[in-house]
């Protein structure tokens, strides 16, 4: 239980606390108290004295046992030291508020990496520096640990955010919705306590039923991976990732003062661990509170129910495009409705109970549903006319809910001041409630996605046990014992070769009189192609000959290479020359702290112009080497299409998967592309690859 | 000045009044007296007496002169009697409330028919039915012919909503955001008042900055194209179209009782009138709040201030991706900033003011961005840190706001109590003001696209003068009169050459001899093709054959045609054998009440496995021509992609607006097919084409 100390402290120190009103120092004494802090509070200032009523001690030493959290709000040079004296007092977490850290460089960056060494060497966990702190709406703890402003309700929510600014926009909007946060926290720079430990945190604490996470850059991506991995099977985590644009990367860089390298790689992150991702804050957090309220549905089956047309139209649009379905209704549904419905209303899905419909409609047509083994998640498009009992309805539907075990979302279009009742009714009764159809309707496919996530089996990557790691090492090692920036052509199809990857024909040949038995060996027509580490772009510069139908014209050729390239002293690597197939690439690229990307699409135009790839994180499982088959929009031409047959699908997933085998095994390959791999009708074979150590 | 009556009634009359206060007879007088109405309101019911303190007449016909508005509220069956007796008595609009109608089809299509009739005979304009009514806040009217809730503040929005419940929820929506309203209208089964007419007259109210428009679907889409196309140089138009899915379509459909055609064709039409649109009721809201209070920049760059970073990256995502810029700051922005900012500010874009920054530093920022050449628009994320002066600072934004041609947007993030006044300061003051820095980016990305759409030069289709129109309407008209309902493939080739758009050479043949003395002339190879209207699918049914490389080979050919199209009597076309060049279609299909949407597209896979089509209706622009073929995801295959050079634009440009052209001057065309074209270097030439009729 890492972190327990810190979310829950016994004592809170504040180490740099001041009377004066408009600081941190004060500030943070004074939200302990409002908050209901439920142990003691120690300000700590060399002057003594006493601090909004408490005795303020001249040195954290001086304060008595237990201690488990110290805020340190003093000068950014003084608190290396300070952190140190808590170490030896015993405190468990400091919370550096202070700023002028790494964000600035030079001297800041220097001073963190203090910090980092002081916990490294004596245990004590540091949050931050130059951020906001944690809080733990807990009733036996009630921990403000934070200069903000935002008073949350007891909720089931729990945030982790990076940015602060972004963090309180986030908490100070689930706090305007009347909805309720378990913990926060916002760690700033991070140097120590981490989101994937704060996330692991969250997902071991009983009460918190959904994690919101905002994320600028992964300092550790693969530590967020298996955090977020192991949590999403438990309860939903959604994320949001900002600095998708350059320009938007460029201000993450200048805020935190850290290189973004792995901006693309967030999004596959967040999809192999199964987060849920947004773009948005204001739709993270509405669906943060579907999520905190409702059971997750089965499927993503949803029958809607109306008083007017406009917004439901609205909501399905949202619906249907976001991949919830809009079944028809069961016929025994449909039955009841038409009995206790008015004759008028519209048995359909949407059902349209009319404007005039009153407590009892609106309760047959919730119960018919919630009845009707079709539908898994209840939409309600509520607009509340004058001359209906909208209290009654209110009631028919927290009721309704109250007895559900099918998720109900609801859009109350309404006047909030004269239908004050009526709202509250309905979230008191924990109904998500919205003000806009296509906000529902955006929170339950929110809720559909998760449901589809946790249905995906949890399936391991294939160990092929045919291949040769050993061989394939030696011949790594080799290349990295010679400083070899990339392997030769014969050590690049022996690689693959070793882990049962398909590849052309091929042999190495020393002179021409080899090349000549090489191509009687392997058959005509070859390819020839120079071999030498000093020639890295063999095609551009001419050391590639294609399709050599004969002795003589192989003969001719080699000759001619042997003279062109004599100064790099080359081999030859002689080739089965290959036509058929559509062509299809794999390639990988390291990326640090994760492992590899790999990336699979069409060769030619359809990736240099269409750009038309996917890409997934080391190591995949079949379904993920199927699905960056499936998901291309090309996929149609590997599938079939117009007629044709498709291309071999097992064998190029069977080449991926070998691939990342390969990959996971040799974490010194840098890059990697087989280009292009002939796809058949039967099975699939590299015709080129180059691969970067 | 057509609809001046309907939403400025010197006198209002309800038909239908009532004492019960949960009845739409009474709550429309209750709303026209608690918003003040300026004018006498005339309850009608037979019995007479009093309602609502006001003498009730038994018909409108007793009713004191004049009535320019009567509300219509009684059972559907005596409506069309009564709007018959409010014709009579000189009414200028009525506003039918009661539904049953063209919604439930059968007998209350046919009451709506009578009403269509009457107004058509007695020119009374008729509002609705199954509708809700209209607003007007204007000062000297105050007209609430309305049965709803919101009560809105006076303004400079205008709304226009097919459904009563959309249009409540966007209007509530704008007055829980404290901004005003200027004319508001739902006109339900629109049988005669048309969105068009209302977009037409909140076109020339000068009070009327913005105009919102929510649509299900368009009776008279050329009319609305029109309407819009007209009004949008002067003032905005937001739109939202909905009905996108199947499903949502299906809805719209039950709903309104009305067919969807013309779904695709709505997006279409929004684009071509320059209309801004949405997909999400909420984000038109907040854009027209913004249009509403700002002026349109001059282009598309923004510059950023901030005071703490999370926000503004998450802005900065938002605003690049719709199109946005932050160019680099001024030389002389910089110089200015480094003076006036903390030495720690970040002086980029965004600018980095720091979460200590006070009034002093905004105010710099604010002027310097006012200031720089460079930028168009600005974009403010505040947060409100406790320890600064955030009022000083809303002081500062308002004053800024007042002196600037430019459009400044604020995100203010904040807790709303405690901030109340910051908050209002910075409102009233003009400046819209979001709670989300993706929201507010959104809105000012709108402003953006609307001012990029200001900048087009107001462009005519080209109206080539070497057609041979009169010979293209005889080969329809003949056709027509046969009752073909597709031309002949010479009548196809005919009518193409009349408007110049280049086909491969080809001549008619009525034998095997002719066959050959035409591809004499033609030269080697040809195609031949069999040529009747009862033969169809000519390629299918083996009525083509290609690639004909001599005399010989053609009489046998022609020969077996003849013999095996023998029932159908046929003729023959011979044709000039292409076969260089990348494939291209140009298509069209007729679209009802509107004209023709063409089509374009590269053939073979990339339109049927990629789909990467564009649309456009007639007529077509030399930009708008342009524009379906550069938008197209596979263009680069068109303009030049790895050394390869390029096609033809212009060519290809030049015949899609002749096919434009000519689809204008022939409505009777249904469908039309060219493909392919085969467009080389030099030129481009169809040797393929199909025309419905």
């Amino acid at each position: 239980m890492g972190l327990d100390a810190l979310f829950s402290p016994r004592a809170v120190a504040v180490v740099g606390a001041s009377n004066r009103e408009l600081t941190i120092g004060y500030r943070i004494i004074e939200n302990l108290h409002e908050f209901g802090y439920r142990g003691p509070v120690y300000p700590v200032n060399p002057k003594g004295g006493e601090i909004r009523g408490l005795t303020a001690y001249p040195s954290i030493l001086d304060t008595p046992d237990p201690v488990d959290v110290a805020h340190v709000v003093i000068r950014n040079k003084y608190v290396p030291a300070c952190v140190e004296d808590c170490a030896k007092k015993g405190v468990q977490a400091v919370i550096i508020n202070t700023a002028g850290f790494r964000e600035i460089g030079g001297e800041g960056a220097a001073l963190e990496d203090q910090l980092v060494e002081i916990a490294k060497r004596t245990g004590i966990r540091v949050f931050g520096p130059n951020c906001q702190g944690i809080i733990n709406t807990d009733e036996k703890v009630r921990a403000y640990c934070n200069f903000t402003f935002t008073r949350p309700a007891s909720g089931n929510i729990s945030i982790v955010a990076q940015s602060g600014g972004v963090g309180e926009v986030i908490h100070q909007r689930i706090a305007e919705l009347n909805v309720g946060v378990r913990q926060y926290a916002s760690n700033g720079n991070a140097c120590d306590v981490s989101i994937p430990e704060i996330i692991q945190h969250y997902g071991d604490d009983e009460q918190t039923k959904v994690i919101v996470v905002h994320i600028e850059s992964l300092p550790d991506p693969r530590a967020f991976l298996e955090a977020a991995t192991e949590v999403t099977r438990r309860k939903p985590i959604l994320g949001m990732k900002v600095g998708r644009t350059a320009e938007g990367a460029q201000a993450v860089s200048s805020h935190t003062g850290g290189l973004v390298k792995q901006d693309t790689a967030i999004e596959l992150i967040f999809e192999k661990a199964g987060i849920v991702s947004f773009r948005n804050i204001e739709e993270m957090c509405q669906a943060a509170i579907g999520f905190a309220s409702q059971p997750v549905p089965a499927g993503n089956r949803v029958g809607m129910i109306a008083n007017t047309g406009g917004p439901a139209i609205i909501a399905t649009d949202e619906l249907v495009e976001g991949g919830m379905v809009m079944p028809p209704l069961s016929r025994q549904t449909e039955t009841t409705l038409r009995e206790k419905l008015y004759p008028e209303a519209s048995i359909n899905n949407p059902i349209d109970v009319l404007a005039t419909a009153g407590p009892e409609h609106f309760a047959a047509a919730i119960n018919a549903l919630l009845d009707d083994d079709g539908i898994d998640a209840i939409f309600l498009n509520f607009v509340t006319p004058f001359f209906v009992d909208t209290l009654g309805i209110a009631h028919e539907i927290a009721g309704a809910n109250s007895r559900s075990r099918k998720p109900i979302v609801a859009t109350v279009m309404t006047e909030k001041t004269g239908w004050a009742e009526t709202l509250k009714v309905i979230r008191d009764g924990g109904v998500p409630t919205y003000d806009m159809p296509e906000t529902g309707a955006k929170v339950l496919t929110t809720m559909g996605q998760y449901a589809a996530f946790l249905k995906r089996p949890a399936e391991h990557p294939v160990s092929y046990s045919d291949v040769d790691a050993e061989r394939a090492r030696s011949i790594i090692n080799v290349a990295s014992d010679a400083n070899q920036s990339c392997l030769s052509a014969q050590e690049d199809y022996e690689l693959l070769t070793c882990y049962g990857i398909p590849v052309a024909r091929y042999a190495s040949a020393g002179d021409v009189a080899e090349c000549l038995a090489a191509a009687d060996e392997i058959g005509y027509p070859v390819v020839l192609k120079v071999d030498a580490e000093s020639i890295v772009h063999k095609t551009e510069s001419g050391g590639v000959v294609l399709d050599i139908r004969d002795r003589e014209s192989l003969r001719e050729h080699a000759e001619a290479l042997a003279g062109r390239f004599a100064a790099a002293a080359p081999r030859f690597l002689v080739q089965q020359q290959l036509s058929e197939g559509r062509e299809v690439i794999v390639g990988a690229k390291e990326v640090p702290g994760l492992g590899h990307v790999v990336m699979f699409g069409l060769g030619g135009i359809y990736v240099e112009v269409l750009q038309d790839v996917s890409f997934k994180i080391t190591p995949l499982t079949q379904r993920e080497a199927r699905e960056m088959i499936e998901s291309l929009q090309t996929a149609p031409l590997l599938t079939g299409v117009r007629g044709q047959t498709g291309v071999d699908l097992a064998a190029l997933t069977e080449i991926i998967q070998r691939v990342s085998q390969m990959l996971v095994d040799n974490p010194e390959i840098r890059e990697l592309d087989l280009n292009p791999i002939f796809a058949l009708q039967q099975g699939a074979t590299a015709v080129d690859v180059r691969v970067l150590i």
